[in-house]
């Protein structure tokens, strides 16, 4: 029988005894009709959902379950960071396909509950069924922020600096690495992908001090990513192609360069922050936060809503959106 | 072209602008990273995710669009029934195949929206993908309920009466129906199961007046979810089959009405809810609760958790259970 457990009451019971986290506020996990959870006072909800899809969103013949639990949960928690609050609870929905068996599942959860120690996510609901034809997750993770303080994408003001918190196109390196078929062994640039890092606590520092005008995380790309913050600002940017933060960017080789550069204004999956700061506040924003650098690479400008310049070698030229669109990319 | 909208921002526009509904306390609806809500004070988060399956809970060549989108948010809106409390707020992960255009995604979202605006619960995000091989719909609701308040499946004590708000088996006997391929007319039945209602101002009484020991939503089958509401209060249950609420259980012929305790007991999707109710309390329940009869069906006793006894024609035999598990079905 290729389902994985016999029914879902085992499958439940299995959960729940797997299960490692707890947050404060639960008063009810998994095993009724829902969850039950008493909000912290004084701090406002963050909600966000995100769909894993096989074949779309990840590969099973690249990636070990670990990794897919690991994504499908770290894109929702990348997410939260970029409200700049704390995460606290998930849901897993989780539609299985006919030839995914009882291992496949437990590591799958394996990869989500290592994440979700780490970050303290209670697992507190969800559903799910077998026989869906291929694999499909959705993850809603609830976070929390000081009342008032979430980080949204419309506060970017002209003359705002633009800042990208740690570097890109690592993880679009480390795809194609894994695509190649060579044997990748434990790159960084391969670690980039199957296990993301989110950057929660980031946001948190952000939030907390109050340093940004606006955020967003970068998971379909620099160039698409920011261009949403841009138009939901009502304003446009300027960046600037040699401080952009990409591993290789300085190589000798132009066509080296070339792609260094097309990973980091293209390359999705980084999960890294982007956020903008206001003149008064720049001198607030560390070099580092904890191992992360934050790189300043432009600023915004009055102009078309939503358009990107990137300034190359004395050249200025309008940057076009070409990251990952789940809607065009099929 | 398939896919149903040009670009996420344009679905994104589309669904903003179809939005009906709003909800109190929403500070940030669709178009950020995530969604932000400030709580109300004193009352405790109810949070619950269900999966809708093209193939495994609906059915394209039986269903028009209208009811898929109702019946995905209907049986969330009934978990929150189930618990006591009031819906507020949904999210969407919905997942598209290549043969979806965007007719059918419109009114898939006129059945959601629908349904939506009448409980007052306001879209407030998700995700959306195309080229899923089949349509997958996760709906994750959130509602609240005064602290303290919420009805649980581990209350029901040995004693306690055990009621059912609406008769049985109807939305089985709808599908019946569909599936004979016979003109379906706009019958009771079929409506049942196309646009079954879920009970959240029931629910809302119940625990309002703390008239109920434990509840649940019977989705999987009356022998089946009861079995589950017993096994987590560490009781059993003995049941009357002539005072099962089924259409049909009086009728002249015997195989009808064997047809239709089978249905009462074993089919699934019906969205009711049963309750247990304490002996001290029982004077306080009414025949009926705006339009929906309450039935009382039998009472909780002592014994294995989990087992339900039926009485019938004078015999009692145990119940087997036959409702739909998403597991053993496949």
């Amino acid at each position: 029988m290729a389902a994985a457990f016999k029914s879902e009451t085992e499958f439940v019971a299995w959960l729940s005894r797997t299960n490692p986290a707890s947050s404060g506020g639960l008063r009810l996990g998994i095993g009724d009709d829902a969850a039950l959870i008493r909000p912290a006072r004084g701090r406002d909800l963050i909600l966000t959902a995100d769909l894993s899809i096989e074949g779309v969103h990840f590969s099973e013949t690249i990636q070990p379950p670990e990794s897919v639990g690991h994504r499908a949960l770290a894109r929702s928690l990348s997410d939260i960071a970029a409200m700049g609050g704390t995460p606290r609870y998930a849901l897993v929905a989780l539609a299985l396909s006919e030839k995914t068996d009882r291992k496949w599942t437990e590591r799958f959860y394996r990869g989500f509950f290592r994440l979700a120690r780490r970050f303290e996510v209670a697992l507190i609901g969800g559903d799910t069924s077998v026989k869906c034809g291929r694999v499909v997750v959705d993850v809603t993770v609830v976070g929390d922020v000081p009342g008032g303080a979430a980080l949204v994408r419309s506060g970017a003001r002209p003359g705002d600096s633009i800042f990208v918190a740690g570097t890109l196109g690592l993880a679009a390196a480390g795809l194609r690495t894994l695509r190649s078929g060579s044997t990748p062994g434990r790159s960084s640039a391969v670690r980039a992908f199957l296990f993301p890092e989110p950057q929660c606590r980031l946001g948190e520092f952000l939030s907390m001090n109050r340093l940004a005008t606006a955020a967003i995380d970068l998971s379909d790309g620099l160039s698409l990513d920011l261009a949403r913050l841009l138009r939901a600002s009502g304003v446009s940017a300027r960046i600037h192609a040699d401080s952009a933060p990409a591993p290789g960017l300085r190589g000798k080789r132009r066509r080296s360069r070339k792609q260094a550069l097309s990973f980091a204004l293209s390359g999705g999956d980084d999960y890294k922050l982007l956020f903008t700061v206001s003149p008064r506040q720049i001198s607030c924003v560390p070099e580092k936060f904890e191992n992360i650098r934050l790189f300043r690479i432009g600023e915004v400008c009055d102009g078309s809503a939503g358009e990107v310049w990137i300034e190359e070698d004395g050249r200025v030229r309008q940057l076009r959106e070409t990251g990952y669109d789940h809607f065009r990319r099929v």
